[in-house]
């Protein structure tokens, strides 16, 4: 029961950590997922992955009590099966958590790659003991997941948290998803670049006509004081800070801790989303506390190992 | 074991019933809450109606399992203090549970209001065995209760659900707790009473113009198809689904029962409701099954009840 390993699977990558029962990530692989070469290739790469963190550090199977797979896409958490998942062609149904098993004598365990972040950033983050977590991932979409007292809020079909597609604007840009103002369409890297795009396209004056547009392009020249860019972030802040808001009136949560390169553009977002909460939220018990991620890319391998630790009733 | 009895605690009325531990309401009792003459006096009210609503039946205190009382105001449902309630002037800070529980052999359970009634329609009403349960009242207000796998939600300060002040409209009516467009603003009889002033001044053709406008009075004009009338219900139900649809995204649930006077208006409301979750909501596995409540206003009294049984680990 010393070791777990914690793999995260992405749509070009898959890191595997070997993590201790106190959460420490003791070493890390990373390889190409190289979905293109379909399921049976990817779980290949999957359990090549568990094997290279642990014997690489010596580690016997004996001392390994479970591997945790973070997985994209709609799932069945319980059965560890990927309903399918819009990065990794080919993968229907596949029985993921099964097939790994064979391969191993220790139990094997999946789940969804947002609610693993939350699950690790909650065990030894930013969220650390927090009874009441919330998790957002700010990236080319926008994910989260939620803890509560120790274990992962799944909702009746493991769909929980689809914070992206969360309504900010009834009537506001349409979504990939079919409906309109949805969350992603304004508080992801994604968003940023469509809000730049309008404000450029209005006239404003500022330094973004002259680059290649970006989230990291628009936190740049809002380090040099550009007006626009603090605009557009403040703009997304704003959206992300309504959301939150809302959560927090239904759910009356302690913290939310913002992740994904968005994140990175620190109190440019983090700003408006508190003022948007003190301004939204009526009771000061619902006042949900807003921080920063603190594990970056590693919070969904050591999440994905937390389901070894607390399965086996540890973590 | 065989009986509790759950109190409702209203602004201006007291409702106790006694309840058996399926859940079946055998005896009802009703008094003016008398909120003017103090907390002290409101407390005697209740432990007066406890009292009444078992004897009237010749129930003994010895064939009580307890009592569960249901109550307006944030609290603190553990320790069963009232932090204040708005309708009951002086309440501040109330132990209610450690007060009336001096009075009696058996024990004593203290909730939210609409939790409790979200917990009664749960156990023997629309949400029956139901996993992942919301329960709506929509009144001068509106409230919620999330209860998943026969527990409430409370949140980590009793604060959970406070789904009435959902922002719908960021930039929307302003609302009496001081936030802009709340859900309360548009969905509640309060909110259709609005909608329907507004329409009025921009000189839409209506029968309401002959009327005493209240939310009822909408219902009986789209009954005769009145097509203004028909429209402020449709916009009521439009912007309540757009919360649920956003709720749903969230959390997942398998049902939302609809409780309340505007919910007796029917198609005219949950039509619009269903078509804003069926346009928003990405995942078919999210897509919340919406109903209407069964059990009225007893919901609460039943609910109130079950705290008992469920504390004695029996429903």
């Amino acid at each position: 029961m010393k070791y777990a390993v914690g793999v995260d699977l992405g749509g070009t990558k898959i890191s595997a950590g070997l993590v201790d029962s106190t959460g420490r990530l003791l070493n890390k692989t990373k390889i190409g997922t190289e979905a293109d070469k379909g399921p049976k290739h990817v779980i290949g790469n999957i359990i090549r992955s568990i094997t290279a963190v642990s014997k690489d550090m010596g580690v016997k199977p004996k001392d390994i009590a479970g591997a945790g797979i973070g997985s994209p896409g709609p799932l069945d958490a319980a059965k560890g099966i990927i309903h399918f998942a819009p990065n990794l062609p080919g993968w229907k149904e596949i029985k993921l958590k099964d097939i790994v098993q064979k391969e191993f004598p220790f139990p094997v365990h999946v789940d969804n790659d947002a609610n693993v972040a939350a699950y690790g950033e909650n065990w030894t983050g930013a969220g650390k003991k927090v009874n009441y977590f919330l998790f957002v991932t700010l990236g080319t979409g926008v994910g989260g997941g939620l803890i509560v007292n120790n274990e992962i809020f799944h909702g009746t079909a493991d769909s929980a948290m689809e914070i992206g597609h969360v309504t900010v604007f009834p009537d506001g840009r349409k979504c990939n998803c079919g409906n309109y103002g949805c969350l992603e369409r304004y508080a992801s890297a994604t968003g940023i670049v469509i809000t730049a795009k309008e404000f450029i396209a209005a006239g404003k004056k500022t330094l973004l006509t002259k680059t290649v547009l970006s989230s990291k392009a628009v936190h740049d020249a809002a380090l040099k004081k550009d007006k626009v860019a603090i605009d557009i972030l403040t703009d997304a802040g704003r959206c992300l800070g309504i959301v939150i808001a809302n959560t927090a009136s239904l759910l009356n949560l302690d913290m939310v801790a913002l992740g994904g390169n968005v994140a990175e553009a620190g109190e440019f977002i983090f700003k408006p989303v508190r003022e948007e909460i003190k301004k939204r939220v009526l009771f000061p018990a619902n006042r949900i506390k807003v921080v920063k991620a603190k594990l970056g890319v590693d919070a969904g391998l050591i999440g994905a190992a937390r389901l070894v630790f607390s399965n086996a009733g540890v973590a």
